[in-house]
């Protein structure tokens, strides 16, 4: 099965053009024709199954069609996560959306080595957006740029990873609406208790040093398939 | 903490030499001096303290000292998939590594469209050794060359990922020995069958679809954390 994300507004439409990249996507490198089906999705949560009615060198048309399934986790999950470098956290957006990720919000905190340029932030997008359609996922992930963690949306409901909680996370994966994960030196003590403060349940992966990115998509695997 | 992957035999020596790129990572990167703490681990589940004795620009000793803890999971955990890019072969690897893989076979089936370089078996051994080395974990996970499926050693204990299981994987998690991962276009009704004749049990992921090494990942992040 063909999935695109469509532009805002495209599933209320009875036709929605393709051009530019995903039209040599689905046009030359998959190769659809006339009559073949794609699942489109909105970003939000809704998907339309819709029909190639056209397809020209540089353009096509699909016709919409009824409401398709989507296939989204029971709750929305977000990730806090400190700032990487660009490669490490392309992998974390690409293996983070395809399992379902509803948002992605990066920051500065006292050990965080980095900020992210503008520029790795819109690779991101675009990769969120190959994983959406690789996956058939219907809700794109966004993508907030680096803010610093006090200026976070952190509250009740967080569990913030921390090697030295005594909770273990698989203790409370599966009520966890926003995982917060530190750079690779963890948070300060007072960083946990400021956390803490504001509602976040510290809780430890188990004994193993993990990378940031490591931890963040073993620990959103978890919380998905616990709720699942 | 510093952990350092020794040779087979020696923990059980009373100094170890460090050469080569070891030296540079510990003596340069690091800048480790003399009376600092290594953690020695012997790959095969052992590790011992040691500290360092002598430091010169191309070799160091290391005194050995006594038994370190080990941090690994409460049972082995074995991965077998489907042969990948050697891009997203090498992600998995570090991934794996890092939360606690025991053993690691490639395979190849019906769908499997590549095989992997011995190149790229060697560069992911590398990499198994720095994961391991950052994780802190004593097991070097073994990694074989790409097998036929019929020939990898897949039997009871061993859980194979396919969407269109009746049993959901974290129903399974917590006594899966090992995971079985298909190609991008899963398994064929055919190979199912002939892994269940084998022992092993057929279970979902959810509905979305994973790229071959993200479901490795997530499925080894449940299992290893339901255990714990």
């Amino acid at each position: 099965m063909i999935h695109l994300l469509a532009e805002a507004g495209d599933l209320a439409r009875e036709t929605v053009e393709v051009e530019g990249a995903d039209h040599r996507h689905l046009f030359r490198a998959r190769r659809l024709k006339v009559g073949d089906r794609v699942r489109l999705i909105d970003g939000r949560g809704s998907a339309r199954w819709s029909v190639v009615d056209q397809v020209t060198a540089g353009r096509a048309v699909l016709r919409v069609e009824g409401v398709a399934p989507v296939f989204e986790p029971a709750r929305p999950v977000a990730l806090f996560v400190s700032a990487l470098r660009p490669e490490r956290a392309a992998w974390l957006v690409e293996k983070a959306t395809e399992l379902g990720l509803r948002e992605l919000q990066w920051f500065v905190s006292e050990r965080t080595s980095r900020s992210l340029p503008a520029r790795a932030l819109e690779r991101q997008r675009r990769i969120a957006k190959s994983a959406l359609e690789q996956s058939g996922g219907a809700w794109l992930p966004e993508i907030g740029v680096p803010v610093p963690l006090e200026e976070a949306a952190i509250g009740a409901g967080s569990v913030a990873l921390h090697p030295g909680a005594a909770t273990s996370f698989m203790a409370v994966a599966g009520s966890a609406e926003a995982i917060v994960v530190g750079p690779e030196g963890g948070f300060s003590e007072r960083e946990i208790e400021e956390l803490a403060g504001r509602g976040a349940v510290p809780a430890h992966l188990g004994p193993r040093v993990l990378r940031t990115e490591t931890a963040a998509v073993a620990a959103l695997a978890v919380a998905l398939t616990a709720m699942s």
